[in-house]
């Protein structure tokens, strides 16, 4: 595993070329687009890990699953998908047409921009800093590291530049959506910059394949919600090219600008992957053909 | 004249029954919807006048009109028409998805909010009042009344409820089409707020029909920028019900939520009606009937 | 007169470099893309003309116009605008997606290739042959040229290859708003066919701004509805570039792809320009230019 | 197995009442709306099956899956995908209007009509008779039963009244992304009136659940086609509700219009269900119903 692991990122790293980094938010632009790295954990709590495996990065979209999970554990399913929708939907994932041709202030699925913001309007709590500090705390536990934290310098970066996420939530809010613009995108963009590495992203894949049940055996997420999120990782984890990235690599996975790849192989494995050179649709371009790669070479795909 | 107007307002006003006062701007909501006033001006400075032709009611949209006059007069038509198409859209006029599946960040004409916006952004002056009072001062001087002034309750109201224009603004901004979204909305909520009543609005509306001189003979426009207003005032005046107003009415005309509208015939008078209740397009239900049946007693359709 | 157009021809001809003939028709694709026409006709029935004002080419979309008002004489305006709107959209002539983002099987008006399939179907006449007879006719009244008659091989050339406007239709049907899809666009096409040179342009402009009465003052459309087409001249008639024709050369106007232009000054006179250098909206491009020097130098706008 | 099958028809036939039958096409239009049945069949050939499992229907829909692994035996999976995406789409099966907001003649995925009926196009033949019979053969064959045909009433009703379908292949031939309208559209038609019962269904699902191999043990299908094609079932096999179904029932299945559903669970068992009762995006409502319930009781969600 170790050596694949290496050749995999020897392999695929050049590919960053054709990619390029998160230029809107100016903190990601910093990014060194030639980065790549990956790690690997199992149910033994094997950790095998190669290139830029080290490397810190924040969550970006990835962190629209934890978001959802808090949520759902905050309200039940039916409270949830009475303000979001489950259906993928073939637009960039900041797009806003949607809601104004359907006339319904419904957000197609929790995974677009629309739909989290809408999620994290629905994350309990006394003030921004809690709601927040509840995101904060599920991805340390789901990473078994306490010491995860958001950064700041992302987090005021993309306060201060989010002109197309502060248009969906005034759309949104204009609508009877949500209740709060700067509130709602505060949890929004503090979750976003939750800060991880690959092994973490791995611990936190692996306790979503072992259903919410961390690497020591504690369960942090509830079986039922931790399958519902792993869905919608399959149905629209990797923006608008989900669809053909379950059928050339087939396992869950969620990206982020940042250029991170929350994956997982059901009862088998987490994956984390960092490569902030990003393809057109926003999904890391080395990352994806690694796990593709991977996902072949091992015959991992659940299809 | 003055015998006809008050026969149309008699005949006109039971209609208010069938629309109703724009809700989504508190202050707009507390009109009275049975209202309706008319008044007439020409040339020799006759005025005549019926019903509620004394009530005090704000610009709204009618404003688009003079904030593309002073943004012309401040940058000329080349550099304005950069930014803001001149095409008539077919949709509401707060409607942000062409920006979107268009993917060009440029409103198709200055009479939708999204265009409106972009030109409130392009007035000239060293703060958000005095560009504001550049607005309301040519409103004065097609008017001849130094004291119109904004109504700050309105504005306020506008202000602190306008989501949908701040989702516009931050779509705007975040396509490079504005700078500042605070400071663009607060000069276009300032211009919406300017108050006036049925005289003030014929006298404005004489003013575009002598191609920019006012009833006592001042220009306070160029002759060409008048035109081409009177020109979108045909094309896009009325919302999305501008071309059957042009086939019905006639004449050019701008409306606005609060029920006004400004109307003139080449040559030959300006028109101030208000009436608040509304039609779904956002039109003055009772204005647009009162003023259809005006158009064809006296056959004034420039058609 | 006769000096001014000969040196407007000489002016624009160039420009047509910078567009090119409609290509989508085969038989429009082999059109000379140099050439360059005009023809104007006033109430005493001089003609002056320059340039290829004797080729002859085919209507296309300015006979919309005449089924327009065909439709009306059969119909009324009630039954015809139930069928189709009065709006301007802002889209492409041919455009088809607004018809299913509003779930409203109705046009926006009738010079946008929806609409006028729907006013196709509407006109009456036992055959296909004898309803396409009666547009023809109603062009041939307007124009005093018993001799005009369709191109044959444009309209077959049309009829084989017009996908997108089959498109349209079985949209239209599948909504329930036509009936027959190839007998409606065989009346389509036949209209679209109906072939002129820029003299017969130019008296069926003048027609239109004698309202409805021929040079040889022959009344052949009711007065109310040759208003009624002059208007949507000025609001749709250039298609997605009618808002800028209102305010650049502001003249009642309508163009085909074939490179026709019919333009009128009410009361004053009819034009007719034929240029088949079409622009990127379907427009002549020397045709517009020429028109724009004429209006602004005879200072004809309406506004 | 058997008792819970029939408990479950039992349980959910009432909600048949909830829905109704397809309307737009004349034979559907006359099925019994209160029917449901159900088969299961597992890799040892056991067959189990409740409810009306033997009346007959056609397959619609369900076809696309077949037609697409035609397609790709044909042309591999670079020449198919090149003509149409991966990507479900969030919106109903025949609409259109993303093909032109777009610009790009690529219909978002094989699962949506305007992808289907690309994909029949690329099916190989010398007639359209032959191209059809190829994927009817191919339905033989993964059923096991040499006696399924096409039911002609279907066939001609549904090619007599595809005004939608025709709209689209208009389109679609406008773009360049078909060259025969009628042709493809008679293979279209041809292999949705594939007429079969729910046993069938079962055998086909098993089949896929094989990964290409028969309950004989035959090999009809290549392996990785049957793995892409179990894919597009999980992300867009239920129209626009496919979302909602994976997080729901979590396991590949296909609709059709007639009520008919192939399911199957990978390795273990296919499914063939039958409730022409249809919810309002054209899924049989009884039929989504009884395999929730059925997935729920046994565990069978692969997420």
């Amino acid at each position: 595993m170790q050596k694949l692991l290496e050749s995999l990122v020897e392999k695929h790293r050049p590919a960053a070329r054709e990619g390029k980094v998160a230029e809107y938010i100016p903190e990601l632009a910093k990014q060194d687009s030639r980065l790549l790295g990956v790690a690997v954990v199992n149910p033994k709590g094997d950790v095998h890990a190669a290139g830029a495996y080290r490397t810190r990065f924040t969550l970006q979209s990835i962190s629209k699953l934890i978001s959802l999970m808090v949520a759902l554990m905050d309200h039940g399913e039916e409270r949830v998908f009475a303000k979001v929708g489950m259906e993928p939907t073939g637009d960039p994932f900041h797009s806003l047409y949607k809601l104004e041709i359907t006339e319904e202030a419904k957000p197609l699925n929790p995974m677009i921009n629309a739909g989290a913001i809408v999620v994290s309007s629905l994350i309990r709590g006394k003030s921004v800093e809690e709601r927040a500090e509840r995101v904060i705390q599920l991805v340390r536990e789901m990473a078994d590291n306490p010491e995860i934290d958001m950064n700041r310098a992302v987090y005021r970066s993309e306060r201060d530049t989010a002109d197309r996420n502060r248009a969906l939530a005034y759309f949104l809010k204009g609508c009877g959506a949500i209740d709060d613009v700067e509130e709602t995108l505060d949890v929004y963009f503090r979750q976003c910059s939750i800060c991880v590495d690959c092994i973490d992203l791995a611990r936190m894949g692996l306790c979503l394949a072992q259903n919410g049940v961390t690497l020591r055996g504690k369960r942090v997420i509830p079986g039922d919600i931790a399958r519902l999120v792993k869905t919608f990782m399959v149905t629209c984890g990797m923006y608008n090219a989900s669809g053909e990235f379950a059928i050339r690599v087939g396992i869950p996975a969620k990206s982020g600008v940042s250029g991170g790849i929350l994956a997982l192989v059901p009862g088998r494995m987490g994956i984390g992957v960092f490569g902030p050179a990003l393809d057109k649709k926003g999904n890391s371009i080395t990352g994806i053909r690694l796990l593709e790669d991977f996902s072949k070479k091992l015959g991992l795909s659940i299809f």
